[in-house]
């Protein structure tokens, strides 16, 4: 498909709507070229960089070629939208992020966007015009913790406006902006205000890949914990100190992270937890140290399996800690609940791929996106397109513009249905 | 016999030799006055520090006040000798430190010093002469890695010679005390030159206080290895990476690390391992690391029974890795062989505590001390005395009079037996 020069979209003989691969992944490229690192190939456009502002011009001016009227919302979100034939319907929106991580790929977050661009540029091809309103969204600062879609839920902090980004305040590049960073709250959109959220996104991750599939279906992205785990003993002389006589966090510190991944073992099922984080004080090789702290991050999608797996390793924990004389506290730095998808628009989804019958599965998101947000305030369905080696945040970042015009199709071909199913 | 006045050595009715427990005091107060932090009353008397030069002029001037001759040797030793009947003898010699750690106690290395000091003494009080000269001894900077012990046996390096100390490199600081730095090695002293080498020293563990012991007699210092060991994996993200797709090295490293106390448990005996440093890459709580670094200190009297553990420890790590999809590497940070008490200076030790009736035990050191350097060239042998709480290298630091006093009674009576049986 890649090799054909664009030729719109397109309905095939069964009466399926095919997007442009050719247009989409042209876009892809153009935008990848913006924030781009010479050397590594990577992608350098975090959020209110120069680079990204660049970005964000370049990608008005595309919806306004599209058609598409144009504002930002109180946060910074851009909104591309196209009317329906009903003007007091609620909208459809399309949504990902056009900001990077540093040398990042070119696909995190832009993939979304461009196939959002790209549904437009096909319903216009097609001579389609929806009933409901259509927005497409490139939410502000996905990567920095879903800024913008956090906007739309109301829960961004003071704290969040003085964040610095490229050297300023977020305050201040929101005036750059044009905006006033003091009325962030009119970026809140209520629950009933948009009919329903889609987004596509690349997995991440290697199950696609592993088992040859094109389309993912998300029905929801896990429930995170992050924790930090203090453990204290009695620092002493590695020498002269014999075991019965030692009070060592290390040692029961090191029981406690292998007991981590032994619960995710016995959880089965989708359960993650990662160990990123370890600190030793005093930290010589010759003492036996007074503290270690170390982080859990779990996730899984249902909060019910990670509470069960918490509350085992509590126990674990509070025995070993017993048993090797020293005390442990855990501290809670994130408890982020799951958002689900919404079973009318996964039913929609899941009826567009099998009419394309490209092959594809249910799965859940292990990462957050801005998707997790949406879900609060609106009906929320998720695609994941496969990712080359479940690489991303890294110049080698890939996904295959075969794969991602396929879930583009599905995305496009769920539209329709919903267009006619919600009122 | 803290409360009672300086009445000198003096012999007991069993015809017992027996120092002067108030003026060993008395010695070691006044020497813990210098450096001293009148906040926290810790010791700060680290190797060439105005404090520790202040307390090696102090100990110079008290050596020539009990009728020694004093020199410093090529590395900054200083050495007091009393000549002996035979003065082409190989001297006896009593050593240890006057250096403190930072916020160190009045005890370490200072105990072994005073009470040298202290048998000089005794000697004039009592009237004897040995046959043997006797020579005491404050090695150099033995905190910072037994330089001064080291200096007699020829292994101070070049790079010891640029160790910073209170701001100047070691050979500024020699060259301050009259000495050239760059005839180091005259401070070597070959196998033949010393008779015995004693030392007292603080326990800096608990054993002889939890048994209610007043003297440990050290059959030997344990080998001491110190390793790093390197677990290379694959970084990811924390969410997306399913339990089979992840080269996490550290579930490979918790089970490493808690290999490490099962292993200790598993040998018994007098075995102590210890993780004090652990590193994390890139350490992010949401990354699943891409290397992860811990130390392992591991000691044991018996180099055989060490080796033993590592090979065991090296055989599970490779299992572990295999296992979890990550490489580890072991390097060699420190390799100590062990360095046993010589058999005649212990039977000497031996039958004077018996003689003393004091209770004791044999016990192995955990930690290095100078005597170990001495025991390459000469016959060594070294007495614990009872650290309370077996608290070392904090101001809490504190050994009972009456202990020391126990430990230098029997170093007294073994240096007689020792005069009489050594050549």
């Amino acid at each position: 498909m890649t090799e054909q020069n664009s030729r719109g979209a397109w309905r095939d003989e069964q009466g399926r709507l095919h997007i442009d691969p050719h247009r989409l992944e042209q876009n892809l490229l153009t935008l990848g070229e913006i924030g781009r690192d010479p050397v590594t190939g990577g992608v350098n456009r975090t959020a209110f960089s120069p680079a990204e502002m660049e970005a964000r011009q370049w990608f008005v001016n595309r919806l306004e070629e599209a058609g598409c009227t144009v504002r930002l919302d109180a946060i910074g979100n851009i909104i591309g939208r196209l009317e329906g034939r009903n003007p007091a319907a609620a909208p459809i929106v399309i949504g990902s992020h056009l900001d990077s991580v540093p040398q990042g790929g070119r696909f995190d977050g832009a993939l979304g966007v461009m196939i959002g661009l790209e549904i437009v540029h096909c319903l216009r091809d097609l001579g389609t015009v929806l009933d409901h309103p259509l927005e497409i969204v490139s939410f502000s600062d996905e990567e920095g913790g879903l800024l913008g879609s956090r906007g739309w839920i109301g829960t961004v902090t003071d704290e969040d406006l003085e964040q610095i980004y490229s050297g300023r305040p977020l305050h201040e590049a929101l005036r750059e902006l044009g905006l006033d960073p003091g009325q962030v709250d009119e970026a809140r959109r209520e629950p009933g205000e948009i009919a329903a959220y889609l987004e596509i996104h690349i997995e991440q991750g290697r199950v696609l890949e592993r088992e040859g599939l094109q389309v993912g279906i998300v029905e929801g992205i896990v429930a995170l914990d992050e924790y930090e785990i203090i453990v204290r003993g009695t620092a002493n002389h590695a020498g002269t100190t014999r075991l019965a006589d030692r009070d060592d966090p290390m040692a029961a510190a090191a029981r406690m992270m292998a007991a981590v991944r032994e619960e995710v073992v016995a959880q089965g099922g989708d359960l993650v937890a990662t160990i990123g984080v370890v600190g030793v004080e005093p930290g010589a090789p010759n003492v036996i140290p007074s503290e270690v702290r170390f982080t859990i991050d779990i996730r899984d999608p249902s909060r019910l399996v990670l509470e069960r797996a918490v509350a085992n390793l509590q126990r674990t924990f509070t025995t070993f800690a017993a048993e090797e004389g020293v005390t442990v506290e855990w501290k809670t730095l994130h408890a982020i609940p799951a958002a689900p998808a919404d079973p009318v628009v996964m039913t929609a989804l899941r009826e567009a791929v099998e009419s394309y019958a490209y092959p594809w599965r249910i799965m859940a998101s292990g990462a957050g996106h801005d998707a997790q947000s949406v879900a609060d305030i609106a009906p929320m369905g998720m695609l994941f397109a496969p990712s080359v080696g479940g690489l991303s945040h890294t110049p080698a970042e890939f996904t295959r513009t075969v794969d991602a015009a396929c879930c583009a199709d599905v995305l496009l071909g769920a539209l329709m249905l919903l267009d006619e199913r919600l009122r």
